[in-house]
């Protein structure tokens, strides 16, 4: 006896699966011509803006282990990872397109959850879900989502535009997503409350689509990325191609009060454990210093919560952290590269 | 010793394969304002026109198997089974963005060779690469490509527009596709000229991206969609998403003389082969029958070949098949369906 928990999709098939996956997939109808179901989707482009395209492959077993996280959990950070990089150029995100290669042992209701999660995390930031192809695969769970976005001409934000004298800012905490990692690789069932935040941060990140725009319409920022491989990392690729160096500020690196307990338990050092992070998805900018102060105060009063200052913009075209006045390291980047060093896997 | 033919992702790391695979993927740079390279590509939308997108996934062992296609024919052909969904739009295409998934077994070589195919396409039809993501994969290669087009509002083709009473047409060959994969499969190395031919039909189809912004220029066609799952299946999808039904001929359904010489030594039925199919990336499109005569004559003008009248849409919602004068059999979808019936493997 076949039930709906157990049903797989070789038993209602691609058509089938689509019918129950389209609705609630266009939340903003205005400009668009035609959704899922034709050979492409169509819509009409923003009027005198930029378009946006990003694109982000998740893979199991390299990204995610299926065991580990939940549907609704995996759709929604499959989404966020894009987003995250649409807040990075300034943008408003507008319109997504997901495709999955899914083997036979996954339940549909593992899919729908999926979808549920990515839904929800769209609505929220406006996004319609446009098309996608699915597909069999005859070994692991792979997604692949573009979102496109658009942006005023004179507000897009760029990698290459750091100038020495930038302020260095970041729009949140970091290195929590990367301790929520560890509790997930450790299998830890009776999380406390506070570990849970820290867990909760790496499965669901929150794309910082509201700072970006914030940022990129306030003037003065040069450059900007979102934090996903890591901060020491991400802001040495701004640094590179802005061919400029930094001097980070080890007082300045915004952790959690959760990180720092972890780090605490666990023997790591703070400020080294949340530059390497990685998947924090919060923004980094760099910022003209005449306009610094008032960004930072416009940052706090629009947000609640403070744009941390955790360095700045050296001609010089070197990496540094300064651990206290007069004690200065090199800042090594320790980001992912999917193929020089294997990545954890983790939800 | 390592060699450069033995080189693997892990040897040269993510950001060097970046930096090989950049060059040659911009070809178009008028509307370019970040190609590879930040967090999102940026470029100018075309003016007054509808934005298309579409997307598809190419999985090992599902669409193709590696060891039997060469990575040239793999990434043209990843490459041309999205243009051809923006050619059945009626659109031209723009900007493409490609994502791998790649396992550590796959020489940098094969990559190389993958990406060369693809620009050769891409620049053939003046088509950017300007973004895409790449990932380790702990099985096997998957392939995300996705494709941004535009087209005239008032030119553009849907699935949904075919009325009773339009001429069906198709705008190549039907099956040559399906027989070359049966080479394929049978792993046959010293093929003839026909059959070598069936087999690059199947390896390096050829996007109607011309034919469709000719269909899409010449006014009156109702309904279009590419040939991928099926002539047979793409009919019946046309019909359905326009509330309508078609009676095809099968004494004018296109089948190439390799096929019906394939046909007849495989005692085949070349009518029911050819509209079985699959991944003839050809056009089918309806045509107010006041419009028929003249647009048929102006495709052969244009491209020296016919536009083959195979059918015309009826009434009734149901598909017929016309043998001969009296003849009539239904017209059963033959489709893939990737979850319901496991499709054969091929390149």
């Amino acid at each position: 006896m076949t039930t709906e928990n157990g049903k797989r999709l070789q038993d209602i098939g691609e058509f089938g699966f689509i019918d129950r996956i389209r609705k609630g997939c266009v939340v903003r109808p205005r400009n668009v011509v035609r959704p899922i179901g034709d050979d492409a989707a169509v819509f009409t482009p923003d009027a005198d803006r930029l378009t946006l395209v990003t694109t982000d492959l998740l893979v199991e077993r390299v990204h995610f282990l299926k065991e580990r996280i939940s549907g609704e959990d995996l759709g929604a950070k499959s989404l966020a990872v894009n987003l995250s990089d649409i807040a990075a150029m300034g943008g408003e995100a507008r319109e997504a397109f997901v495709s999955l290669a899914i083997p036979d042992s996954i339940a549909v209701t593992y899919l729908e959850a999926f979808y549920n999660g990515m839904k929800e995390l769209a609505a929220a930031h406006a996004v319609n879900i446009l098309g996608g192809d699915t597909t069999g695969s005859r070994s692991d769970l792979m997604i692949a989502v573009t979102v496109t976005g658009s942006v005023p001409p004179a507000e897009l934000l760029r990698r290459d535009g750091a100038r020495p004298g930038d302020v260095v800012f970041v729009t949140g905490w970091l290195g929590d997503s990367r301790a929520g990692l560890h509790w997930i690789l450790e299998g830890t069932s009776d999380l406390q409350g506070e570990d849970r935040e820290l867990v909760r941060a790496h499965r669901r990140p929150r794309p910082h689509l509201e700072e970006g725009r914030f940022l990129a319409a306030a003037g003065g920022v040069h450059g900007a990325i979102d934090v996903s491989d890591g901060a020491s990392s991400d802001a040495a690729h701004v640094a590179s191609e802005s061919g400029v160096g930094m001097r980070l500020f080890g007082d300045r690196i915004p952790v959690s009060p959760a990180l720092r307990n972890f780090c605490a338990r666990n023997g790591h050092d703070p400020v080294r454990f949340a530059l390497a992070g990685g998947e924090d998805y919060v923004l980094l900018c760099t910022v003209s210093a005449s306009r610094a102060e008032d960004i930072a105060r416009g940052f706090q009063n629009r947000f609640g919560r403070p744009l941390h200052r955790i360095g700045e913009v050296i001609a010089d075209r070197r990496m540094e952290l300064v651990r206290s006045p007069g004690t200065v390291e090199a800042l090594h980047p320790e980001g992912w590269d999917h193929f020089k060093k294997k990545p954890s896997v983790g939800g």
